[in-house]
């Protein structure tokens, strides 16, 4: 799925030249991730993998991401490295893309979700954020609350196609996110998209997260409320509160939430839901059919929507109040 | 793409248990090859192939892909070998469907081919020749001269969406084929689907062939025709003869061919073209839009289909006479 660039050998093998990383013994089209190309790369010195920067991602945003994650493993964080060639640069052009060697981490990420995996989720994204604190760059969210509505436009006049009702729905849900989105929470780097795919474990253990390429400057609780969503609901679209509970006390085992930002959960939640529902309905409307990506559903974006709207407090997420 | 069955942890744990080859370090899908799931998976011991066997493979079939590798391997051609578990299998269950772990093949396969590929290609493949001469078992192909015509049929209605006046085209040729089909040519097993993703090489050495999942029992000389197809015309439609000529020089200097086969490749070059425009048309004519599957153009075959209806004769392909 994720290759949309094939590398002939000897480019590849003019690449990894540039590393002192050995020779190049097989190089395999990784099938996870939609918005770049990754690989494989197997040399006589180890496993790593190539990434090749598609158009999804801004170039100019490459060296936040890059730094990022050179900061986050420096500060302990297990997280992929991106590789300096001899010259000492991490990023080149390879098939007229950026491109990157990166360090290649151990670990299985989560097809079926356990809650015990759920409180070192927890600790990890908590890890994360104390450890981004010193990262000396930001980078907007441009994908937060106010990006939401100039997207929903692009949408609206579709919107009921994909559920009769849905644009009138989003309208007056965006006007109340508007008015209730908190304003002073604690900010720092979110990870932005940190779903099972991105967070390997072993065993119950996290060995690292991954896919820093969504990263940016927001609140802290977002990223919290955005695996909300994409950790504790159940296939068939039930709330968890276990998972939730143990996500949010692992969270706090590191980095204690104030009472403002558990406070803030719901609405949080309500607008983490909000982006997914409206990239995945934007892409729904605009991949053409027959096109070479599986489309995600939007409505299960939905249904969560609806559920963070009707809960009676943060205490609906599995605790009571935030570690005091 | 190839990944149709998400194995999950615990599966994936319990399944590699079975074998003797250490602890899971991580699994991650290959996005190569289209019929069945692959998965790149490392152990603390090694590198191996996890192959789920998907629909488009018959598990009667199994045993004698699974068999013919192993024989093949102990013949001491390079080919991925199926590892037995503990109990002696090498063919299990996993996540409801067949699968095996398969030895981790080095090498890449050419994005981009060289002409001096093909003379290893050309022993590569007539050593496997040989090498399947010892193999006990046959096995019917499914897709040989004889399928063609009931494979038309299925297309025949719809072709001329596809290009107009294509389904006469493809009738009057079936025609020829069937009064001009040899009869008497040496056979064996042949690998049927020797295209450049299922030839690895290092350098200009040919490290390992793969994907035995359509080898059956067949003209020898067929094989060579679908590699005279699928290696030698450039990315415009251009015949390189100098490919020809350097595949059939490599065949040769390990298994020199009859002056019959030799005569015949013209005609087995149209049945080769002939058999992968039939597939690529019925998959051209039945993928729904929006499948998560590339569909191939079957055009490409119906230009090349045209080449050989026009060639002088053998020596078209670059040699004047078959090896004395």
């Amino acid at each position: 799925m994720a290759v949309y660039t094939e590398v002939s050998d000897e480019e590849l093998e003019a690449f990894v030249a540039e590393y002192a990383i050995g020779e190049v013994v097989s190089c395999k089209g990784i099938a996870e991730g939609v918005e770049n190309s990754n690989y494989l790369l197997q040399t006589d010195q180890g496993n790593f993998i190539l990434t090749l920067y598609e158009k999804r991602v801004n170039p100019d945003d490459l060296p936040f991401f890059i730094g990022l994650m050179e900061h986050l493993a420096r500060q302990g964080l297990a997280c992929p490295t991106p590789l300096a060639g001899r010259d000492g640069e991490t990023l080149r052009t390879l098939c007229g893309r950026p491109a990157a060697i990166i360090s290649f981490l151990q670990g299985l990420w989560p097809r079926k979700i356990h809650a015990s995996q759920c409180a070192p989720l927890g600790r990890a994204m908590a890890e994360m954020h104390l450890a981004g604190l010193s990262y000396g760059k930001s980078r907007p969210n441009t994908l937060g609350q106010p990006d939401w509505r100039p997207l929903f436009e692009l949408e609206r006049q579709r919107a009921d196609e994909v559920k009769p009702g849905l644009a009138q729905m989003l309208d007056a849900e965006l006007a109340e996110l508007e008015r209730e989105w908190p304003k002073d929470l604690p900010s720092g780097i979110i990870h932005a998209d940190l779903f099972p795919d991105n967070v390997f474990f072993k065993g119950e253990v996290v060995s690292g997260l991954i896919d820093f390429y969504f990263a940016c400057t927001d609140f802290l609780a977002y990223d919290i409320a955005i695996c909300l969503n994409a950790w504790c609901f159940e296939a068939g679209g039930d709330f968890n509160a276990t998972k939730a509970r143990n996500m949010l006390i692992g969270y706090q085992q590191v980095r204690p939430l104030t009472q403002a930002e558990f406070d803030a959960l719901p609405m949080l939640c309500r607008g983490a839901a909000m982006r997914f529902l409206l990239t995945r309905l934007y892409d729904w409307l605009n991949t053409p059919t027959g096109a070479f990506v599986k489309r995600k559903d939007p409505l299960e974006y939905e249904k969560k929507l609806r559920f963070h709207a009707q809960v009676s407090g943060p205490g609906d997420y599995g605790l009571e109040m935030a570690a005091s």
